[in-house]
């Protein structure tokens, strides 16, 4: 693995072309913390098929489109150079454009917006990451989650935009959910795959494996952390009451997972007092993904990795030596 | 006085169950700001008297398990000794222990949700701190808000959690107000009493002379900010036309009550300019306490303590010489 | 203009009372960033003429009122003098009593209330000032949304503070908005010229001549920028499919235009990357614009200048070197 490495490094040194793939390729592994162009190549066919697989192509070429265009604005922009060989102004890029391909209905101006997503979710990372940087924290997805509301929600105002697959818009009701139903093998074992696809918005669980690979050639704590929140995600959604469906589709699961990896195996070197840390923080991920949703809801807006975000800043932010 | 508290330390400093006792007492003390072991004890003893009277002897309860916790997840965190001694982990563990018990119906997911907001809020209180530090401001009680939300609200989505006692969830529709009814004497007095009783979510009158003793044994001007606050607190949701139901029930006053004592006791040393400041921002917290009436009310979530942490960090932040 | 400029000066500094008119002027001029007394006399002539002609005079006296109490408040403060001299203390609370007097119906408690309102926002400018200054970026507007949006949703809750004139509560709705119809000729003009005259809550388009003439008493590249943004901001509103009526009466272009003079003539130099940023952040405005105007009309609450003050921060936190 190293050598396949240390020669793709060596052909991008020599390539402009190849350095921009490589940049490209580790702002799609760097969704999941992985600075790594062989993650984003896994991740990237991950999605590939699981778009595919839906029928819905155009969701996977919205993520390409935006991080390329991402990755040119960073250029322009003349960003930190160590940053954006590391693909740190990719990976909200490629969010953004997912979710907006996936929100929208298609349309030359959905692809206007996915490059102008692409574009400003630049301009917020480094914005955010200005901020954070005074408590040594990392933006992790807020820029995604910022960019694509700031954008999805105007659909409800300017008549040329579709956001016709969000949530409809309704009035602020008791949600009233249903009794969990008992949940088997099976429905368990697909919750917790597509817990882990839902990172890329994406409800399919047989390209979690593809997932996980790309997360175990660059790190395998993250892989094992990564299962463990999909793990602990679907059982505390389960046993607080969730509607079932929600739990076997993966939505509850996502934020979970993200938290997971980002404590457990990114800002903290696994050990006793931290998987304990991390555990806490994975399972207050559901029930603030519950409360995201209660809010947003209403409102006609996905929560996206919001949970993620807060919970792991509230568990970084203390800045603990737990080691 | 001094007395009585150098024996305690000593007693204290020879046993750690004491010393815990000493922390947990100074946690419940610190929700008015009293680093004081008789304060928290005085406190503690007025919110058991109002929770019996009330019969909700749970949320009595609920604040002392979660308090409890907190204290437990300080010391596993290994936080600055000198801020646990202080009992800075503890008052907004304490707040949403009862507010978990007030707004949830018993059951043993809501003790299990009591544990969970205990040890939650320690780390939302570390990693608020870590923020505000950088201005030289205080958390004051928003990691308790922030939390109590996080938490209350998610019991909207999860079958198994029950919000039974959080105000209707409903939709956004003009409040339409009620005209004020003339306040009689008896009422103003009632509504003054408690203003500083629903610092701790209580609306029992008498249990307002136990806090105000509580405050006078470690900080006579705490005690008398304390009353102005919540005398300028009804006096004014009164002059802008509040229902009289609210104003007598404490409702609008809580928040003036920490303001006055944050602002013109606690962060200042009283003076001619910082009763002039304090005022305008005692007016101020009634006035956003309206605001956040408004704006939460149709999602089903109580405001807590929100109008003075807004208001107290406005006139913070400034770090003015006022004296 | 110098020369007239220096006499002044000269007066001023021979009399408190014409340095306190030089003060409050300026104050009037930085609502579009300009530190010029003849500016600020400009723009108060024009909001006059403007809220004369709406037969709304009211509105002129609210903002004349709340920007005098400002700027005693800011002398009873002592805030640093350079800032006072400049006029940074003023603006945010011209701009809140002509929201106050816009929104409100005209009542004693309504100046009770600008007064108040004259007199938070200088606390809310320091405190919003110090906490940004640690990214070095400018408070904007911020002060003037925070301090109007906590007064005027307390409307909803207060039967003596009358919003009437606020947009009606609602509940949330898809707001179904109707396709666009042609833009002629007149009518882009006048939603060119509305657009700026909108920036002091006025659908006034002959009014924009006296704005655009204070500007480039002070600063060409200002009002050149000005009607840039202008214009940017009706097109773009336009081609995304914004209702017309919207788009004339400028209630989409009021905040680009503010980004366009804030990033291309304030904070940066102009130049070719300058122009295309500027460029970027200002169509991102009318979008913005769009999501506030989704999120905020349920509850009845105007969206200020919100959509400018984010967006314009977004742009100006990376600290960029775009010369």
């Amino acid at each position: 693995m190293k050598g396949l490495l240390a020669w793709w490094e060596g052909r991008c040194a020599a390539s402009k072309f190849l350095r921009f793939v490589d940049v490209t390729l580790r702002g799609i592994g760097q969704v999941m913390f992985q600075d790594n162009p062989l993650s984003g190549l896994l991740f990237f066919i991950a999605i590939g098929w699981g778009s595919y697989a839906a029928d819905v192509t155009q969701v996977a070429v919205g993520g390409f489109v935006a991080v390329v265009v991402a990755t040119l604005m960073a250029y322009w922009l003349r960003v930190d150079e160590a940053g954006l060989r590391a693909g740190l102004y990719g990976f909200n890029a490629y969010l953004v454009g997912l979710a907006l391909a996936t929100f929208m209905t298609p349309s030359t101006m959905m692809w206007v917006y996915v490059v102008l997503g692409g574009a400003v979710s630049v301009v917020v990372m480094l914005a955010v990451s200005n901020v954070l940087k005074t408590w040594g924290v990392s933006a992790l997805t807020a820029p995604f989650v910022l960019t694509a509301w700031l954008l999805l929600f105007a659909t409800n105002v300017f008549s040329n935009l579709d956001g016709g697959a969000l949530p409809p818009v309704g009035r602020i009701a008791p949600i009233d959910p249903a009794a969990a139903d008992p949940l088997h093998v099976g429905e368990f074992v697909g919750g917790v795959f597509t817990s882990i696809t839902q990172v890329f918005l994406k409800g399919y669980g047989p390209a979690a494996a593809l997932l996980l690979a790309g997360l175990a050639v660059n790190s395998f704590a993250s892989a094992i952390f990564a299962l463990v929140g999909a793990v602990v995600g679907v059982v505390t959604a389960h046993l607080l009451g969730a509607e079932s469906e929600l739990v076997i589709a993966g939505l509850l699961g996502f934020n979970p997972v993200l938290t997971a990896i980002a404590l457990g195996a990114v800002f903290y070197r696994p050990g006793v007092r931290v998987v304990a840390y991390t555990l806490l923080a994975t399972v207050l991920s559901v029930i603030v993904q519950g409360t995201m949703m209660a809010v947003l809801t209403p409102f006609g807006i996905p929560t996206l990795t919001a949970a993620f975000v807060l919970v792991t800043w509230l568990f970084l932010l203390p800045g603990l030596k737990l080691e």
